[in-house]
């Protein structure tokens, strides 16, 4: 497959990914032993983004008080919920992203709980926070980082005695690394076929509910726009009725993502309106691929992680056909403002 | 004024709205003698985007626990926090909103106590509620709608014991329909203004954050899209630097929304940058309104109201310079899904 490794795939995702379990479940029985009030999931663009499936999986499945906040505004906007008693989660792939530290640096004047994991090892990022897994390596870093989320939080489940499934899932976490590579694999071709197809569109509809919002949200906004300059809105599929729908005309490119939670009916009903109007309707479904030894129940969750890694295969091909490297950027880390 | 009938408003807004305050007292003390655990804001589109700033509010002033959830995902995604001593406030123009009519009906099988605003009489959302507040009026709804969730959402603060400045902030409740009046015409010349300037962009981006985001959310779907079928990317000014940025050329349209709260150093960060970049950049600044008999301190709530108020001149103008009706739909209402 173009530009993957899939053997460092597995050195990383699921060799060193998984190692982590013991270490994630101590850092967390740490907490839960000591106590806590409430846990923030706090991030910037792609790790906001990130941390929408986790704070959507809490609020559907636990009593645990849970908060996905951006972190630029959540440093302003003096949130009256955020305590000493608090658990304050962020990723980083770099280490270095500058709202992310600053954040870190705010719950911790605050007395929080601060966990990161970071990809790049010996960063700021690292060496600020209470707790800090460092994954090593920025390649497949999203990959890692879904995987490592699923552990911390249905650990926090577990431990409040909302999740008695736990030893059953952590078994099936540790089979996603090759689920996700069989899911590529499968959809490669796919793939290319719509970077083939797409490559001079200049505008896209994203539409995600539930878990996948987040990937929505960040496939529009951190892929198309910031690495390919490419207009992108994304819309929540509960929302695309009250509002964007009126832009859709025949050749409006509209790509749906559908996973497989109790939101799945939203998207098939964005699915049912714009295949009567629109020739450019793509849809990527979770339940395409087998996933081997997941069982029913814990495919939604999972479906988050295979959902992100088969979207990474459309990057690799846009940016070949359209010859605009990723990495390309006009202004980021670029310009002073 | 254009399409604004100021007789008109003075009686639906000043009058009649203000007119309910002791109504809604009445009703959260009510619900505060019995005890609640915590409130939910629910809507779809324009009424989801109207409750983001009062989420805002909560978050940032009170240890209320608040959610604000979008109608048709919240009644499929069994949140946890939702039980019969939750509160539920909606709002409806219409009182026929299919998403926001089933989630009252869900939230009501759930046993939690539930209100509405709506603008037309004997619709019906106001025979499903608990309480209703039926303001007779569609023109205006929503200035009279965000009048009266201050009502409620600083009541319940002021039960709470974080509020003491109840008492001089519905005050200055009763001063705001002249406040709104006063910049709506005050800013009424430069609505015309942009409209001329832009009736054929194709693509503006609008930048908001804290109180604001919702009104920034909300006028780029279900004005700018919904009303006018012209694309437009709602994006939050902390996220701004993740992704978007990257689109800004020297004639892209860039409207910022700037707002007194704490966040407003986040707006000033993307207009550093974009007044570099682009010569089509909009400033749409409460800032610039007296608000006669308003504190400093609480200017910056109702920058809300203010703001929402003077977006709809631009409306009216983009609807005359591109002779669009802003009631033409192409699909919603017509089209089965």
């Amino acid at each position: 497959m173009l530009k993957f490794d899939e053997e460092l795939f597995v050195k990383v995702v699921e060799k060193e990914g998984l190692s982590f379990q013991s270490q994630i479940e101590e850092i967390v029985d740490h907490i839960c032993h000591k106590g806590y009030s409430n846990i923030f999931l706090i991030g910037a663009g792609g790790t906001i983004a990130m941390m929408y499936p986790y704070e959507y999986i809490l609020k559907s499945q636990s009593t645990i008080h849970v908060h996905a906040e951006i972190a630029a505004e959540f440093i302003v906007m003096n949130h009256q919920h955020l305590s000493e008693d608090s658990v304050c989660i962020f990723t980083s792939v770099s280490g270095t992203t500058e709202d992310t530290i600053a954040a870190v640096e705010y719950c911790r004047k605050k007395g929080a709980t601060t966990i990161a994991l970071v990809a790049e090892p010996n960063t700021p990022l690292t060496k600020m926070v209470d707790f800090c897994i460092t994954t090593g390596s920025e390649k497949h870093s999203f990959d890692t980082f879904f995987m490592l989320l699923y552990m911390f939080v249905f650990r926090f489940m577990y431990n409040n005695n909302e999740f008695p499934q736990y030893e059953q899932f952590t078994k099936e976490v540790s089979l996603l690394p090759q689920a996700i590579l069989s899911a590529v694999k499968s959809f490669d071709q796919k793939a290319e076929e719509f970077a083939i197809k797409y490559k001079d569109t200049e505008y896209h509809m994203m539409v995600g509910s539930g878990n996948l919002w987040g990937n929505t949200y960040s496939y529009a906004m951190c892929i198309l726009e910031e690495m390919q300059w490419i207009h992108a809105k994304s819309i929540h599929a509960a929302e695309f009725f009250h509002g964007t729908l009126e832009l859709v005309v025949e050749d409006t490119s509209v790509i749906l993502l559908k996973g497989e939670d109790e939101t799945r009916p939203l998207v098939d009903r964005v699915e049912r309106f714009a295949e009567k109007i629109t020739n450019n309707l793509t849809i990527i479904d979770t339940k395409d691929f087998t996933l081997d030894g997941i069982s029913e129940e814990f495919r939604k969750h999972f479906a988050v992680s295979i959902n992100w890694a088969v979207l990474s295969r459309i990057s690799v091909y846009l940016e070949r056909e359209r010859n605009h490297p990723l990495e390309l950027r006009r202004y980021y880390r670029k310009v002073e403002y």
